[in-house]
């Protein structure tokens, strides 16, 4: 498969050309420092799907005991997920974990990788899909500008962003 | 910040209850298996920056030279970069990395890290923003479902996939 020039963004205004500068404050680099492994973001998708207990991130993440506590510490100090004290009777005390508001926030991030994974990662596709409650219809992620217009991948421009 | 059982995807059909199945093929893991680290994520956002050459993505997306090379070719083995051969006068053949098809699709997804590290992960956000070549409104990603609706983080089900 032939690689193309239509897949690149287009640098404008202080940012042409592109050797006069190089990424500072990257905001998918600062994603990526703080969800930043593949456990991470199977604790995130599990969380989605309603676990709460430790024993259900591990079981249904299917991740080893200190590989998710690691993870669930990691996330609840980030602040991804709140940690929620619970009690099952004749039981010690045991932690529930949430997602927070900044947690919920990476649905769009991890339904795009579920979509390029329909398309490109797995033999045949998933098994599962995400649909709209309301509709019934499959949910994908899209690019849009804030005028409503649908975007294509080629029709990007990287500009300094105007302050407020 | 309280988590909140707003922010879980419903299960459906023979997906509810939960605690009957376990994921199996899940399309974001499978991502995640191919681009599945922060410098796999940087050199591919080089490449739709425009940088072709080894010593492009080097620079720009600071990592080190080793580690650029074994991204390089993993990237390339996987099918999201395709290698092709150059030369400058008095040089020896040298290769530039172009995006595929299949690597350019994932620009939704490091679009919705972008969106979501602007709003969480830099102090006072990102200092660039992405826009509409066409009128200049930033884009973003969201959350559709193929009737068109805009799809709210509560409002989405899981289910198990139509045959076609």
């Amino acid at each position: 498969m032939m690689g193309s020039m239509a897949h690149t963004i287009q640098m404008t205004g202080p940012l042409a050309p592109r050797e006069g500068w190089v990424v500072d404050r990257c905001p998918m680099a600062a994603t990526l420092e703080i969800v930043s492994t593949r456990s991470a973001f199977l604790i995130v998708r599990e969380a989605f799907y309603g676990a709460t207990r430790f024993e259900q991130f591990v079981e249904r993440a299917q991740i080893s005991e200190p590989v998710a506590a690691a993870r669930l510490r990691e996330l609840t100090d980030a602040g991804l997920l709140v940690r929620e004290p619970y009690r099952d009777p004749g039981q010690r005390t045991r932690s529930e974990y949430h997602l927070t508001d900044k947690g919920a926030d990476l649905a769009p991030t991890l339904i795009a990788l579920m979509d390029w994974g329909d398309r490109w990662g797995v033999d045949g596709g998933a098994r599962v899909q995400l649909r709209h409650a309301g509709c019934g219809a499959p949910v994908h992620t899209e690019l849009r500008c804030a005028n409503g217009h649908g975007v294509a991948a080629g029709e990007i421009e990287l500009a300094v962003k105007r302050r407020r």
